[in-house]
């Protein structure tokens, strides 16, 4: 990734938009997983999720929960910015392979508090709407650039 | 972890309650970077974090709306749940080396579409409030009892 750049506070407008993509991978579903404790057959075991009501399995919600947050913390004020609430409402499964992509759109801005209000809606490859809600977040004045640290290289045993 | 088990839409009253609780580690904030694509330094480099109002390493906000997602998928209403909504708001920022403690309380339940309503507190070890808000969840009738599938060994390089 290189370089993170934030939209500072001063330049960002009422109805900017920015956009975030991400394939959500069968590694991901396990890292997360283990992240949040939840091993649910549901999102790890074929066998199993192929006889529930969504016939395969599922990427866990919070997963697309986590694509918004990135979207919000690396694009849409990007770096600097303070996360202050988050609300999302899950309209379809995310499958291991769908591509989600994060459309954000600044709703509201606040001069005397910095706080910025962004729709966010998630879709998947279709266009179809995987999820949407809304997150307040206080963005940075000035710009702000940082370096992205190298991330590891994950093996799975 | 072993067996998943549900409380069943007519077992679940309001006012009831259920705890998850999960440590966040070093290697949680690096899978989870990963998972999401955000490599910000605030939570990944120390020397970066300590420069900034935060003054040291945070944890990524969603990792906490993580830990309450698998609280609901694994404790109340557990497996067979369907997630529909999420609310959040954060309140502190977690710390590498916390234990996070969510408590979940049904507020209401609903006959006819099998909604049940949460409210969601997410503590630290200090019992300082780091997050709130409120979840729907569809949960499912009848008992459900599964088998939690072995998470694979992580390795970082």
């Amino acid at each position: 990734m290189g370089y993170l750049e934030n939209v500072s506070y001063e330049d960002i407008t009422i109805g900017q938009t920015a956009a975030y993509s991400k394939t959500v991978t069968e590694r991901d579903i396990q890292l997360f997983a283990i992240v949040s404790g939840d091993a649910n057959p549901v999102h790890l075991d074929e066998a199993y999720a192929s006889g529930t009501p969504f016939e395969g399995r599922i990427a866990h919600g919070m997963i697309t929960g986590a694509l918004v947050s990135a979207a919000i913390a690396t694009t849409l004020p990007g770096p600097g910015s303070v996360y202050r609430s988050q609300s999302l409402r899950f309209r379809a499964p995310v499958r291991i392979g769908d591509t989600v992509t994060v459309r954000l759109e600044v709703s509201d801005k606040n001069d005397r508090s910095h706080l910025v209000t962004l729709d966010c809606k998630a879709y998947n490859q279709d266009d179809k709407l995987v999820a949407s809600g809304s997150a307040d977040v206080i963005a940075a004045p000035g710009r702000i650039r940082v370096e992205a640290p190298i991330l590891p290289e994950v093996s799975l045993d």
